[in-house]
């Protein structure tokens, strides 16, 4: 059995809490959320009694085992970091951090504290995804790989009248890239690795948040775009083509 | 009536016969081919008698008011500007020509001998692409155009056997983008104009033509991708986004 803490009270919480109850293995301890009110409200919807409103005291508690971090991206690593530090592993919403540095200093701290750090994205995990690997090589050569994550997000009605919220807000490491054109990204690199060259576009919006994305990379005969909004909606499927065929 | 020479013997001309077929202003009298026997036998299966495997006697005809050309690209600009030097209105396929250059002398010979130059591409003429342009203002602020064509070439796979036809010889003024990936540049360029910044990638075949391809194009708030290729299909539709919708 794993005792695990949630720090972050939003509905990706509720979403893995949802899925982390299938397991017996998991066992939900505490909530850690910065104001008592948010704790003690997301602690009361599911019965929990332990909450936390500061990080020290959740990192030096010894009931717990485990964190699962659903904060905004850019305190991701410090607080990954502290929670390691105090030998507790941490299963991280993706991204990791906001940037290649700060993931690398998470990976540093799992190594040097002997626990574990995962990155909360399950795509690449999924049966469908070992599908798609096994059908490649019935595609011949691979030629092109495309993908999209375009969703209006409701978060932009509102910024558009003005209430700005973590999602479009400059400093917190969020966007459009990291948070939805990852989910384009991370197959094409399981798949096929970093590509040889990369070209790019965005969007950016008024608070200097990415709202919008394309990226076009190229990989030796093949070239792979992958597209993302969270101002827009597409019904486009992915799809990857070969000389022989295609899947969607 | 206007009194037609048709420049080329591939299915092409055949599918633009039938089209004009059903104009009655429409009256083919010639036909034109490099050699003696493949415009006997293209004529013949029309029941055309008048044939010319010189272009200087066609252009000398005053019995013909305009030509058809759709021979390969790098052939359009000589001949376009050889016929309309002799006061002929000119039909010519897509592309105009294979360079900028070729494309604007063809332009200059029009105007020097007051005679019609049109391009033969019908795609934004069309009443469909009318309906586009109508339900823009109903997407909200556009945010991004998708256009796809990619189609594997029957030819690619003699290519692939070392049988090198027009469309993949390097000197032709043929490949993807010339074939296929002007028609979702095309209706791009006439909804929303020229772009602001354009980053493109291809794959080059052995012969040198661009086998496939990707432009990622961006306008102000707004991104476009068009994709093309002759050597992999897709099924995927073109879709314009906009905040407020999206047509596919």
């Amino acid at each position: 059995m794993i005792r695990f803490a949630t720090i972050g009270s939003n509905v990706i919480v509720d979403a893995f809490l949802r899925g982390a109850a299938h397991d017996p293995r998991f066992a939900w301890q505490a909530v850690y959320s910065r104001t008592q009110e948010r704790a003690d409200l997301f602690a009361a919807k599911y019965g929990i009694t332990k909450t936390y409103t500061s990080l020290q005291a959740l990192a030096a508690d010894p009931q717990i085992d485990a964190v699962y971090i659903a904060s905004p991206n850019c305190f991701h690593a410090p607080q990954a970091i502290l929670m390691m530090e105090h030998g507790k592993h941490v299963l991280c919403e993706k991204p990791l951090a906001p940037s290649l540095e700060e993931s690398q200093a998470m990976v540093c701290a799992a190594q040097k504290h002997g626990v574990v750090l995962m990155e909360a994205m399950k795509t690449t995990l999924l049966p469908n995804f070992a599908r798609v690997r096994e059908a490649l090589p019935r595609l011949g050569t691979i030629r092109r790989y495309f993908a999209q994550f375009c969703q209006y997000s409701s978060r932009y009605d509102r910024f558009k009248n003005g209430i700005i919220e973590n999602a479009f807000r400059a400093g917190m490491g969020n966007g459009a890239l990291r948070d939805l054109g990852v989910y384009g990204l991370a197959p094409l690199v399981h798949l096929f690795g970093m590509p040889q060259q990369l070209q790019a576009s965005a969007i950016r919006l008024s608070t200097g948040v990415d709202g919008q994305g394309s990226v076009l990379m190229t990989y030796p005969g093949m070239e792979a775009v992958v597209l993302f909004s969270k101002i827009s909606d597409s019904r486009l499927p992915s799809e990857i083509q070969g000389e022989a065929g295609r899947i969607v």
